[in-house]
């Protein structure tokens, strides 16, 4: 696959994400390469159209882009309930649109600001989708740095295979809220509902990248255009 | 009660706690006015004994008393596994041996210390004891400070009177893990395992002060010398 092409398939549903934002309306803004595409369309539409809204971030990252493209940042001191969130996601199971989030390292904001919201809609390209949450992402964990090593070997119990993420200098990685993040190689997942109760159980871990229950719909930008995946009920 | 009472009590309790240490264990070393007795107590066993242990301290105010008291202290990259952990308690549920924990600012620790023990000792006076977890003393969970608001509106749907911690300086209360702590005042609760199911799967918060299916015995000291309460299985 071209890189090129894929980063066309991502602008695309990014694109179409920023049209489904209103004026008035509070944005919870993603973090990761797809993410910052929609920051970048909301931000024209916040220049040429002089749409009102305010976003809160969920990295530093986020914000620092959102500030310099003029987008007006609140926070939950100001609103406890967010209208729309847009983020990408590392794996997209197609069935269910259960994700996996947190190869960025931003899972825990990431999650806070879409439990907050009404609507969440997840932007990727194709390559995103899976048949089976698994198959294609580790589930990224974010655990405090004490005691990493006793929650890692809990994490290993449970199957996942886990391994401390390396940051860039060497050390382990440090997540804006100050933890540790353990990747957990589980594999195509027969039932990962369970595993999501598992890991939320484990004592030592403060979230983990698996987001089951919180997209309303995912757009997919692909070979051939975008398109909407949503949930049905029955 | 007399306040200095009240002291021989927690006193006594730690002290046959303290006898329960053989050498070569690894000892958790819990946080708070009842754990704290306990440190003085293994102190002075690692002076007049000779006592080799090493011991693994749920925060940064009980890894001080221990270095002052020359107690050897170690760590989780050293030991995954620790023989005993010795802790207080806010309150102890009599039949069910469930607890209330982190009204000292440490549960998180705490509990990664506990959840990683073979065996766990809580030491308390006799005032700790309730028919009924809630009776005497709040939830507190650590949470995130970022979104604590949308984590305190979570709390409050699920029954909990949520207040925010205070800190000494008029600003939140800052745990040595960099998070906020939100008190939740449940009251007498019906169905513990409930409500500890519920705080596990909320996004935001890093962890609580419900500590189920932990303590393997209680050492209480109260007006008829010191007690032992045991978990009995069926």
């Amino acid at each position: 696959m071209d890189p090129s092409e894929q980063q066309q398939w991502k602008k695309a549903a990014a694109e179409a994400a920023a049209k489904l934002v209103e004026g008035g309306m509070v944005i919870g803004l993603g973090t990761g390469s797809t993410a910052a595409l929609f920051v970048s369309a909301l931000g024209r539409r916040v220049t040429d159209e002089h749409l009102r809204i305010s976003g809160i971030p969920t990295s530093e990252r986020t914000a620092e882009q959102a500030r310099g493209l003029k987008i007006p940042l609140t926070s939950f001191a100001e609103h406890l309930q967010i209208d729309l969130t847009v983020d990408g996601a590392d794996e997209i199971e197609t069935g269910s649109l259960y994700l996996i989030k947190g190869l960025g390292g931003a899972l825990l904001r990431e999650k806070i600001v879409a439990a907050a919201s009404k609507r969440m809609v997840v932007i990727a390209d194709e390559t995103k989708l899976s048949a089976r949450l698994g198959t294609l992402s580790p589930v990224p964990v974010e655990v405090s740095q004490f005691g990493w090593q006793a929650t890692q070997k809990r994490l290993s119990e449970l199957g996942g295979n886990p391994t401390l993420r390396p940051g860039k200098d060497g050390k382990p990685c440090v997540t804006d809220g100050g933890n540790y993040i353990i990747d957990c190689a589980f594999g195509p997942m027969e039932n990962p509902k369970e595993i999501a109760h598992h890991l939320d159980h484990v004592v030592g871990s403060v979230e983990h990248g698996m987001f089951l229950k919180f997209a309303s719909e995912v757009i997919v930008g692909g070979r051939d255009g975008v398109t909407v995946l949503r949930k049905t009920n029955g």
